[in-house]
């Protein structure tokens, strides 16, 4: 890459492309640069790469190939598995159901089908932004349900498969964006959306998923390209390197979620000890484990976004959809949390540690600067109310897994326990314990966010 | 690239990338890899290139930047483009005008049209597949007309101008996929769709102009992107990389244009001397200079198509988006010309002469090997009708030029003359006369081509 990304916390919108992704692109360009609908040699050798490209997405998504279907957008998948699917279902009828938070191409479609006679309705979420399982309910006349796997703003894990079981006959479009390549595919989904740009993937690569027997008719006039379901020529460089990509993400996945997943907890638990009047939002436990966004009052989003920039962080605000306009998001909205000063962070794969740290020492200054000439009197900063320090500094194993054991009650489930400590087998025993217990080990952080002044702060979260 | 592309001619389907496109993308993928509608440095860089993308595209289809929306391919293209306008002037009427040889992503979007209540008008075509300006009627009620600049099958150059001249007030969509950067765009277009893969740029970009003022309401639900025109996520390093490709094609066009104009003249003059029942089609004169098609009578388009596969030639055969089916192409059909054992020869910038001369060397033997089984006693391959050749060897000059000059009435406007001569300053001297005299030089052939023991044939065209 020519420019320092080291700063670059807005993989929601893109990722940087995958080195994997590059090099299999460059190699497709070669092999792969013909049309894949002709007959000859180089015709017949894209349609390989092309076939085997299908493969692997199937694959990973739980599909079987002749159900995935190539688009050139995940707005392009959404927009034609939704019209696909409601003109394919248009016999049973014309109502459309979707939760309060999807993206904003989700909305766009849903309000274009109400303008044409369809019946909406949206389902709420929690104030974590988790849609209301008991409110997802179908219709007689429901012709399709759509749920996002996890929230694109605050990183909300959603319950898909609940969602799904609840729905019954009616197909569930799931739109999973954000997931695929970092998190296995939920089960349930008649329909599936996906986005290779946001898993390192080249842009112009989306993906559509329509299980057999879901009846599908072509919102777009249909040509003999991708079973009919996306007309126009189909970019096989662009898909060999797609799915080139996602294979190397999948492959890292489990050790960079656990890595990034730690940073993004470290965010979580001093953000609102280092920055007064903050809130974090989203779902603190079931949640993407790279994307946290908190919005801090009487700031404005696009001043400190700006301010950011300047300091080499580029994150995003607000509705990821709508950023550049600067509406207040419909997804903070619909949870009911502060819009005001709406900061996502979200992580690519690779990001440093040392970056997420110099961002942790740079916001506060800036949000401060930011505030400064409003004159307010703020008060200090205080820990997060779902949030406990236990100081086991001096004290040597088992003590600090003891109080850990005896204390996480005081905290609600979803708190965080913080165990400062500077006996060098807590490390190896605090996580060997919340395996045990079921509790979730979070990562570990300077203990100095704590204020201790040596050691390391050990941080868990209370399962729900 | 890594396969030997000498005898890759079906351009028209896809062209290999330009090297100057693989460089443009591979630095694009560095400099505008972020999400252009973000406020940061990255993403305002990402712009950056977009907007100098748009003006390189604008400037060479003669619109405005803002008159210009990136699609993700020419099928796209259309399509928005089409049910845009159909939609954005539903006030109007609901009538569609459209030539009968218009690419198969035209006929779907006029049968999707038909589909839900509008009415089309079909605009025939002549023997030449050159629409028929004067059946070219729009009425009070009709919301658009659709011309290609050029047919992608036969090559024949439609006449734009005359017939956007003709449709008044109605607004006239050209579909320019076959013309852009090699000829100069027509003039009198309201709509202009393009496809950057047929000019050496990558896969996944397509160009819909909308002329300011002309009504237009997004068929598909419209986000942020692309003024409103094509929703979906912008793939800028690809755009990037179609910019500059076109650039590049542009400033080649008239060198190769002419190069490539008198490959295809020679294909046209000795394919019917060399194959026995076989007819050249489209238009001799008002054609692209790179494209050609001939059918074969008693032959299987698809095993002809096979064995010049196994030669090392890929070529394409009916309609160029129905080949994968091998249905008798519509361009064709309108066309009144045989379909039997249709072969398209579309030749990509750079495609060496040699290959030329060796398809020609080839394609006669393959032909009677296809049509051996059959048994058929066929006649000796004739000169075409409308072509004379007149045997200027061994005179000097100016006499070739004066023989030529005498008997170019001898063949209809359109046909063909071949001059055999063996004086060098016939070269110089022949185009320089065809130059003063406005008939059209079309380039020379080997002088055995027409029998001779020696010299060069001089190819030249009548004017209409």
């Amino acid at each position: 890459m020519a420019s320092d990304l080291s700063g670059y916390f807005d993989v929601a919108s893109t990722a940087p492309l995958h080195p994997v992704a590059r090099q299999a692109l460059t190699a497709a360009l070669d092999e792969g640069w013909a049309d894949p609908a002709r007959l000859y040699r180089s015709g017949r050798q894209a349609r390989m790469l092309l076939d085997a490209a299908r493969e692997t997405v199937a694959e990973a998504i739980g599909a079987r190939a002749d159900e995935v279907a190539f688009t050139t957008s995940g707005t392009q998948a959404v927009q034609l598995g939704m019209l696909g699917a409601l003109r394919g279902r248009r016999r049973v009828g014309r109502h459309l159901l979707h939760s309060a938070v999807e993206h904003s191409c989700v909305l766009h479609t849903a309000d274009r089908h109400r303008a044409e006679g369809g019946e909406v309705d949206v389902v709420p979420v929690d104030r974590g932004g988790r849609v209301r399982v008991e409110a997802f309910t179908a219709r007689p006349d429901t012709a399709l349900a759509v749920l996002q796997s996890a929230n694109h703003e605050v990183g909300t894990v959603q319950p898909v498969a609940e969602v799904a079981e609840r729905c019954g006959g009616v197909p569930l479009l799931v739109d999973a964006a954000q997931s695929v390549g970092r998190l296995p595919v939920p089960a349930g989904w008649s329909l599936l959306t996906a986005s290779a740009h946001k898993w390192g993937g080249p842009a112009g690569v989306g993906v559509l998923a329509v299980r057999k027997g879901v009846r599908f008719a072509s919102a777009l006039p249909a040509d003999e390209r991708e079973g009919g379901r996306v007309p126009g020529y189909v970019n096989v460089p662009a898909i060999v390197a797609a799915a080139a990509s996602l294979r190397a993400v999948r492959a890292e996945a489990e050790a960079e979620n656990a890595r990034l997943h730690a940073l993004v907890e470290r965010i979580r638990a001093r953000v609102p000890r280092l920055v007064p009047e903050v809130e974090v939002v989203g779902d603190p436990v079931r949640r993407l484990p790279h994307l946290v966004t908190f919005s801090c009052l009487y700031v404005d989003g696009e001043v400190l976004l700006s301010e950011l920039d300047r300091a080499g962080f580029a994150v995003s605000s607000g509705s990821s959809c709508t950023a550049s306009t600067l509406t207040p998001s419909h997804v903070l909205a619909a949870m009911g949390v502060l819009t005001e000063g709406n900061v996502r962070v979200s992580l690519p794969y690779g990001a440093p540690e040392s970056a997420v740290d110099r961002f942790l020492t740079v916001l506060p200054e800036l949000v401060a600067q930011v505030r400064a000439p409003l004159g307010l009197d703020l008060p200090a900063p205080a820990p997060a109310e779902r949030e406990l320090v236990i100081d086991a500094l001096g004290k040597r194993c088992p003590l600090p897994v003891i109080e850990l054991a005896k204390r996480i009650g005081e905290v609600p489930p979803g708190g965080l326990v913080v165990v400062l400590s500077d006996d060098e087998a807590a490390r190896l025993d605090i996580p060997a314990w919340c395996e045990m217990r079921g509790e979730e080990y979070a990562g570990h952080a300077p203990a100095a966010d704590y204020g201790a002044d040596r050691g390391v702060a050990y941080l868990v979260r209370r399962r729900p």
